[in-house]
């Protein structure tokens, strides 16, 4: 079997990421876009909590019973928009991850990969503050679309190592 | 070439994951829970068919023409909270998914790894019972936070691996 | 440590990707399907401007100010179609991305994984023009239902390598 010709030593860990600093720059750069993406979560619990509106009756039960409590089950502009930002993360950082995985995989430069990731962690962190403040356009459509543009680049350079219809 | 550094013999399989154990360990669990959430479609087409509630016209094409499919095209509740808990996995598998897997390729111990993924998949499987039956609060709560707290926990163990800004 | 483990000149590149067939495989068809999901953005923008339906303020601001641009901050049918059809893609696409490459890194035959990829990505492309033109069911139901299938098909044979429990 293939399995045997692995030695019994090399089966603990998988070090060759660990020692790989492409791999290393998109461990960090993902691990921050994604922390991002959850403080969306509790973000989205503050505007709750302190708008009361909620989604679920069950969720209102420390603020009332019975009538009051059904009022609370609403919607609120604050709760809306950053369920639309959340919304936009999921939408944009699941290519980034996807694709930049694939893409660290596929031995680019460091320098180059470094550069992607960089660009697109600090437009995703702009957008985020761009969409709750919100800032006047149109700084939340441009740093989504430079976000955008890298994803397309890194997955020009993916390609033209791994193409394979 | 760098390619050529790699022996011909060894192309045709990437053996390395099936026996590392941390590996097989992440991708049982993450299965587990993608599962899990793709399963929320066929729930929420349960209750797309027995509520008569769709959001597209020509899904309504079984169940009546004209006037009376139109009405069909509405929301109801138990759709709704079906939904939210779909997305609420979607927004808590990717990250997990992500760190996760980047967390299994640092090389943790098998024991600390198993440890985080049980605890995790566990907690989501809660979470959607505690949503859909749905259960008082904090049932619901408390399965997000704890999975939510051992995504970090994976966050911080792999980035005391990789850290590379 | 057992860093030290690995030599020096094999932490410039992880070559063994690129010369992986199968991984070349799933990078290419995840491409695709990623892609076609980040196209549902531009799309979505195309509805919005032509139909003239923005989900925030400060988006209209090249359509008029005051009441006039209130009045903007709507939704329209077609709009609410892409969004569907986009969050569609997230809800089926990320099982896909986290499934399919676990499938490829337990190193299944080249012929079988090549099947798999491209009948997913064929699929989705399908389910995509059923959901916007529309086109009458059950094409979208169909195309959905195979491309599902054909996850579960991946991850039943990843299980069958990998499964630890």
């Amino acid at each position: 079997m293939s399995r045997s010709s692995v030695k019994s030593g090399e089966m603990a860990r998988l070090t060759q990421f660990v020692d790989n600093e492409v791999f290393r720059a998109f461990a960090t750069y993902a691990a921050i876009v994604l922390v991002k993406m959850m403080l969306m979560a509790v973000t989205t619990s503050y505007f709750r909590l302190t708008r009361k509106a909620f989604d679920n009756l069950e969720d209102t039960v420390s603020f009332g019973t019975g009538e009051s409590a059904k009022k609370l089950v609403r919607g609120h502009p604050d709760v809306d928009r950053v369920r639309r930002c959340h919304l936009n993360d999921l939408e944009n950082i699941v290519p980034f991850f996807g694709i930049g995985l694939l893409y660290a995989l596929s031995g680019p430069e460091l320098s180059s990969a470094l550069l992607h990731f960089r660009i697109f962690t600090v437009c995703r962190i702009i957008h985020t503050f761009a969409y709750l403040i919100p800032l006047p356009q149109p700084s939340r459509g441009l740093s989504w679309a430079i976000g955008y543009v890298v994803t397309f680049s890194m997955l020009y350079n993916l390609m033209k190592s791994v193409l394979y219809l």
